[in-house]
């Protein structure tokens, strides 16, 4: 059988019962289980190198840049000048490794899965690109809510690089508002959270009601997207704080900041800035009728 | 079998030998051939009510608001006052409804296949709305390229909705630099052009040639993408005039304009017209790298 | 897209979560619904025009003569001299069909689905050949247990020609004790019983209650398989009868009987006949370990 | 994602463009690429653990046993007391362990490929169960026609455990007229040759080829079949010989010398020997109709 017919490893995922993605093999790096979740690391001739996690691409080398760029770098960046930063989640290292080109002093990263750690070392060093080693990183394995409800330290950041909220998954309890509650109380004056918010199309509900349990939390609160290709689909995230807003900047001052960051960016700048915070109005919409999700009624993905 | 797993009937799209989206049918409403192309009419889970034109969604019940508002309005707009509009290709009627949503004052709608246009009367009312039947429209059944080089007539908007550039199909001449020039030959003065231009991601390639051919003919050429789901992609439009720059805009008399077209918009406004142009700097740099297709190196899509 | 590649409309068949069959599909005949069932008629590449009940392949253009030769025969050559016959099921009327090739003189089809028999006297000629028409034939709508408990009639043949027994459908209560017992009190002297009995492999324990029940009813039961390509599966018959024994026949006097069946035969003869019975060990290992279907407690398929 | 549902690792096996086979993947063991061909080893859950050669299931845990007993116990039985036995091809050792459990003297195995025979070894033990330490063996890693055409041996059965004709792969030249008479030089008086020879259904042509090119080098040759679930088909094997003939048997010789075998049969048995001989009518006929392979005109399979 000729090679461009035919491929017989296939990944496929499967975002409802009525749809999914088939993405051929190439290569099979390697397939287990920590004491969290299933761990895939597939080469795809679609996009390179893939972390699948319980079924589900959760970044692929072929654009995890983009995921990690528009996670970060908006809430880097509408602050003034952070200096303490804390991911909770971000397994791959990828969040950090954008986090530390910023002029950081600490980041504390906390993810619940340390095999997971280990195994993304290992196999995914165009991912992490040595993060771990960075001697302002603190890396602690541990529940990242408790981690949060439990610390007496206070962050300029606070990235939520989360899975997303499955059914009968502890990522459930980090998106209520309880838990965001316990985000707020651990940011600076100045400081900003963002999380990771589901698909703006295909799960749009969800998006809205993380949208809007942030903002019964935060006086400012923006929902923002950008088009992740293995994701196959918009990912939407939300940014919060209760001072700073990433729709009301001094363009020159963030162009400087901007600038300042190590090495290139190739998804994001000032006009991708501006342009992720343009919600169609077809979002606005679902938002305005969206709930709040509390720890008692937590909000979930239909599948 | 429980109805919600183990659906039988799929629309399989391949995307490459190596990436497919499936999608399960609810119904199967109409298959069959026209002289040019085979035609499917399926309501799927995902995205209700499809066409599908030789194995590939060409809109959706559910979105096709998304590519139709993004084909049609920011050219529309960018002109001062619209009156004489030509829209090549077409055939589900949904450009030419969005057209009429303006106070235009003829339109003449081309497309190659009568039998397409007529199954899209009969199956798809809820794309065109009556469009057919609006006063102001002629249609004609002919080659649109032919149909350009041999009129005298000059329109004020012209609107390329084209089936994609597939190897062996008629397509592949309506992305060229000749028929650009053609194009370009019927512009009145303050015309605009604008045409679909593929996937921005999956056929960044693609896109880029088409951008470079369009500004090789033309003093200003803009890129632009909006997220269209059925397509499982960031779908890449091309707008181009001698005189008009749809980046170059006053913002009080734009959204004047804009509130002067009929009916709800869904996916369109000010904000979403600024965020479309708004390209990543990897879309960017292929841009400088891709080269300008002509009649005998035409571009095709890769399969 | 190459018409040999990347074919888009699709039957997938589930045979468990774990396992499906594709099938491409050329033309799309009829798509609908009656008042028991789903009812798909597709031409697919692989086998044909197809008869699909509930997203299962029920028989096909290119296969349907070795199910219904398979079913019909044995029983029918079994038996000296049939000329009183039931069939339970059978909707397509190929059972129908091979049943009049014997010298029979009534023939009563009982099908449950009106609507299905309609679709298929319009649809599947191939398969009924005029069968309906045939004045031996009385054709009766109403639940085929039923009939048999309540007629006085006696048949010298009873073809239980049975859609699977899927968890939640009336088929289920047609493979259980008390059924055959009905069936049992429904046969004249010499008479035989036939029916469908699934795959003796991907659904081998079902097979082998199936087998138990009937053998716990008659003192004669023999169990047969012959290979279906459509049904990806060597499927199952069981034959059962007070007093007449398929696999104890007089070799001339059957050949003479077979001669006289009209037409050609395209899958049995007397090598076939034989061979059919012989059921490999692990089969006849797992028959001594089922057990017995009852109304309450049935069989049913694990999906 | 429930576990019953949606899992995300599948084995497609393509039969054509038209039809294949989807198996959930619970496991991965091995993926890597030998000189000759591209190895998988997964666990599927349908089958278990399976051997996968560019992409096609060679054999599974589940059925290997049926493959394996349906290739070498005719040829061995119908031959008085086989002492000196020659395997072309059966990189996995399970030919070689049915052989084994015959009273022979000496079996010279001859694959191609030493990599796959190693990985075989390390990872099939369920197959080969220490049969490659059995000091009866001898085991050569050399083309298997270059061997039979050189070597001065004879042996009294010779057994073609190969990879189907796939256009392009060194397996097309063990499939020809000039192959087989380099066979036939080989076997001693009374000996036998046995091949697998694809399938009766799916490649018919491709069978009846194969046995026509042997019935024109030997005086007796007899087609069979056997119902391989995870090849999706029955399964064909052709048997020649000069003097011997499978279907001319005493059966109280046969049955004395079955038992002789060692160990437990799970598919084979006298009346399993002689059914697999019933090839049905459709199958007959393709046979009269077929050509001879050659090594300038081979039989390949489709795909």
């Amino acid at each position: 059988m000729a090679e461009e017919f035919g491929w017989w490893r296939w990944l496929i995922q499967w975002e409802s019962p009525y749809r999914a993605d088939m993405l051929a093999v190439k290569e099979h790096v390697y397939s287990g289980k920590t004491k969290y979740q299933k761990v895939d690391i597939l080469i795809t001739y679609t996009y390179g190198k893939c972390l699948v996690l319980d079924g589900k691409i959760q970044s692929s080398e072929c654009d995890e840049w983009i995921y990690h760029e528009a996670l970060v770098h908006p809430a880097m960046l509408t602050h003034d000048d952070p200096k303490r930063v804390a991911i909770i989640g971000g397994g791959e290292g990828a969040t950090l490794r954008e986090v530390l080109r910023h002029n950081v002093e600490q980041v504390v990263m906390v993810d619940l899965d340390e095999e997971l750690v280990n195994l993304c070392r290992k196999y995914l060093p165009e991912w992490n690109k040595g993060a771990f080693d960075d001697p302002r990183v603190r890396l602690l394995f541990m529940d990242g809510r408790k981690f949060l409800e439990e610390t007496d330290e206070e962050f300029d950041v606070i990235i939520l690089d989360l899975t997303d909220p499955v059914p009968g998954t502890p990522s459930v309890f980090l998106y209520t508002k309880e838990f965001y509650s316990a985000v707020e109380k651990r940011l600076s004056d100045g400081g900003l959270m963002v999380t990771q918010a589901t698909s703006t199309f295909y799960s749009l509900d969800v998006f809205a009601t993380i949208y809007n349990t942030i903002a019964s939390v935060f006086p400012i609160a923006r929902g923002y997207h950008a088009y992740v290709p293995s994701f196959e689909a918009m990912w939407g995230f939300v940014i919060a704080s209760r001072d700073k807003d990433p729709c009301v900047l001094d363009e020159a001052a963030f162009k400087e900041r901007l600038s300042s960051i190590k090495g290139e960016l190739r998804f994001y700048n000032w006009e991708i800035h501006r342009a992720m915070f343009a919600l169609p109005p077809y979002v606005l919409k679902k938002i305005k009728e969206a709930r709040i999700a509390t720890d008692d009624n937590p909000v979930c993905l239909p599948i």
